[in-house]
């Protein structure tokens, strides 16, 4: 039986979500718990793999049992939440098809990032939000976000390394709300995203918001498909993956249940 | 030349406000950094003595210099942000009367609760929030609430072990908000609380959310005036004193600038 989880994590003390020899990941911690559970081995596949430090309060991830088990499935987040260190939490789990992929059946994908824009950082807010003292445009940054709307070739939002075929990715929305308190959250929705691309794109909005770029700008660079035209790479601790979406028929694991939105 | 502070800090990490023998103090931090800023040894005095693990956005405290110096009041922000650990934050200072006293001329204070009222735990917020699974239900909450707000004889919301001469105090306004991710806001604003008082206050409300208590049998549990008949003490995790007030013609430390609000 093949079954996908919701995810959320505090990526503070992890490596990333994708197990790795050198640190402690998000993947490897479920992992164990499950097998503390079903006293199975299985190997975990996550939607996207997050970066060290990024958190997630949806993110979608697969593992198949050979075996049945008489837990249902609904009821794994409360049996599997006693296994799990407390930053990682299972809020939701359903049965999928067998050829169902997590990263490659995604038809979207939500990030929110945090920016705090005041003049002193807030200390329960350092790791989950970007401190900026110096006062952001907001006006500015929506502008340069509705250049970026659309399906483009993302190259100049493309971190190096990556390994992806093509760079064309289709943006659905990028909203950007600010509370009283300087918090600058920026939602941006796409079908998928490259290497660091909300991040960068975040920086990119940053640059706008600040002056260094004006949003009239936005079209240009993204044509020239330079990543050194873009703003810098947006720190990971303010990023949170929201959620992914797929096909409609495909159960999901929070039906019923709220999604926890920052 | 006695100096008012507005101070934040992420009270995970300490054994509360005040200098202890056996645990290490947001007190003791501060004196550690202003020492280093001034090169004088001061004692400082907070207008609340938070429990351990009770954060702040807006805790007041002050200090004496003897010597007079070159760094203007409304820098030291600035130049004791490196003096100081990350999770502790001063975001405001300037000057006020030799006479002046954080705690007693205090008029009002502020705090904010959070409850995290949903079917999981959320891994960001579980230094910050209570989680409560279990349906609350606001409408009783609020008509609680309601009960307490006013001048009265709090002693059944306040914890053994206080020192206060009385226990009359005044509540001024208990305000509710739920957000979409199950988050609810409590904020408390009185004149002035009694030991645990706003968690004993959240606690009592959480009872009457649950059903465990009527919100018609508040007043006569305040009329009371025992602890035992209100509810179990909030843990402090959740609790944020969010201001502190003092009569209009003291300068406001954090004129010209944003209250950090959650």
């Amino acid at each position: 039986m093949k079954i996908l989880m919701t995810v959320a994590y505090d990526g503070t003390c992890y490596c990333g979500w994708q197990s790795q020899k050198n640190g402690v990941s998000v993947q490897e911690k479920l992992e164990t718990a499950l097998f503390s559970v079903y006293g199975e081995e299985v190997r975990v596949v996550g939607a996207s793999r997050t970066d060290a430090g990024v958190h997630a309060l949806g993110q979608s991830a697969c593992f198949t049992l050979k075996n049945d088990y008489s837990l249902p499935v609904e009821k794994l987040p409360f049996a599997i939440r006693a296994k799990l260190p407390p930053d990682i939490v299972v809020a939701g789990a359903c049965a999928v098809p067998d050829d169902f992929h997590p990263r490659f059946d995604a038809k979207e994908k939500t990030y929110a990032y945090s920016i705090l824009n005041a003049p002193h950082p807030n200390p329960l807010l350092r790791f989950t939000a970007w401190h900026i003292y110096a006062a952001l445009d907001l006006d500015a940054m929506k502008a340069a976000a509705s250049h970026m709307v659309g399906s483009h070739d993302f190259a100049c939002f493309c971190a190096a390394g990556s390994s992806a075929k093509t760079t064309v990715r289709t943006i659905y929305a990028i909203n950007m709300l600010k509370a009283p308190n300087g918090l600058i959250t920026v939602l941006v929705r796409g079908n998928a995203f490259l290497y660091n691309m909300a991040r960068i794109i975040v920086g990119t909005l940053v640059c706008a918001g600040l002056g260094e770029i004006a949003p009239r700008d936005i079209a240009a660079i993204i044509e020239s498909k330079d990543r050194k035209r873009a703003g810098k790479t947006a720190p990971p601790f303010g990023l949170t993956l929201l959620e992914v979406k797929y096909a409609e028929e495909t159960a999901s694991p929070l039906a019923g249940l709220q999604i926890n939105r920052p």
